[in-house]
């Protein structure tokens, strides 16, 4: 019997942000592997966990051609679509929370077919911060059970891309235009942030608030890649006339 | 928001037959107990690899209380249904062969009903024997990359788990919330506007066409209520301190 295999996912980025232990940079790689996914980025990884994952035996192609950064935004800005993953189903998030096995993976293949998609995954103690949710799209959540929620590092990059590998049972056909990218929307935002300041809304010592506040705001427009850069256009016009004004 | 955890796994049996290595041991535990799986077996487990996995800081109360048998007859005598795992696709099997992602889930939670189920996963280096082959009613196999087949113990134990987690009725996303309605967007559409001409962005004599095109863009945001009112709070501001600073 000749079942077909998954299909590769070209274009997803999974992303691990913090990773302390080698074993487990090495057991995310080699399910990025087993399931065609080829680009590794990490974001401040304890250094000598990223040295000795990449100079085990066996260690993989994906490792060695991994990237290292020093911020989340630089490490998604490519990206048209950034999610991140969290074993919390009920803190009181600011971000739309889906479970991994309820669309999630139609919507990411939809995504891969006009760029590129970043999946995060946390530190193996804390996870994902709230500033890096900041940085999300929206959130995926593993369906766990109650009171044993938190799971390997390994074994969650496994988990979801095999969730991604899995056929889909409906292909939807959709009109698709270009996403902007992170990297753009980013832009847009400290923008935003710059006229608020400039312009009062944002009150003296409240910046760290405002700027997660308008980035979840400007990420949940949801921009296409032409209107984003209308609106960058528009937004650093203002930020210029505001500056010149309290120069003036 | 609160989603459901996933439903218990008690009939579920998972035999680890002849693993060798204490973290894989232990990382299968660690998925068992995150999808609610609770009953491990192992049959000639290399004996040194068992002890240590039991005796690891924080080992679980599921290696605590994993059996240990000689054969693997013995370990499975219970069960109405034994499935064993491979990476193979193609090799000449004598079994039935089934993707993991291809209705297995739901056979196995049907028998779940009626008696327990055995899944089988076979040692780190060679997997399960045509011997071992010999105890099951067919054999499933996870959907991996040409190439890349052979996954680490505790990911594929994790992938397994997760799709008998997994619902098998897929809502799809619903991302909208109440959006906003078209006077919310004129009124931001006003703002942006005013915010454009006093800023030098719209130049004079182009209001017509300039106020079309930003209205057209912000019906493009497809903004929720709740962001809709957010966002005409910072406009105005901004055209507060522009109207300010032109006449101060």
């Amino acid at each position: 019997m000749d079942l077909p295999a998954a299909t590769e996912l070209d274009g997803l980025v999974v992303v691990l942000v913090r990773p302390r232990n080698p074993l487990n940079i090495g057991a995310a790689a080699r399910a990025m592997s087993n399931f065609g996914a080829h680009r590794m980025r990490l974001v401040n990884p304890y250094a000598l966990a990223f040295r000795e994952a990449r100079s085990a035996v066996g260690a993989s192609a994906i490792l060695k051609d991994a990237h290292e950064f020093k911020t989340l935004a630089e490490a998604v800005s490519d990206c048209t679509l950034v999610l991140g993953t969290t074993a919390v189903r009920n803190r009181a998030l600011q971000h739309p929370l889906h479970r991994l096995d309820q669309g999630v993976a139609d919507t990411i293949r939809k995504q891969l077919d006009a760029g590129r998609v970043a999946l995060l995954f946390g530190s193996e103690k804390i996870g994902l911060t709230n500033e890096d949710f900041s940085h999300c799209h929206w959130l995926v959540n593993i369906p766990t059970i109650e009171g044993h929620i938190s799971m390997n590092l390994g074994q969650a990059v496994a988990v979801c891309l095999y969730e991604l590998a899995r056929s889909s049972s409906v292909e939807q056909i959709r009109e698709r235009v270009e996403p902007a990218r992170a990297g753009e929307i980013e832009q847009i935002s400290e923008g935003m942030l710059e006229a608020l300041q400039a312009s009062g809304y944002v009150k003296p010592g409240n910046d760290a608030v405002a700027e997660k506040k308008v980035r979840r705001l400007m990420l949940r427009l949801n921009l296409e890649a032409m209107d984003a850069k209308v609106f960058l256009g528009m937004v650093r016009q203002i930020v210029w006339k505001l500056r010149q004004n309290s120069e003036g």
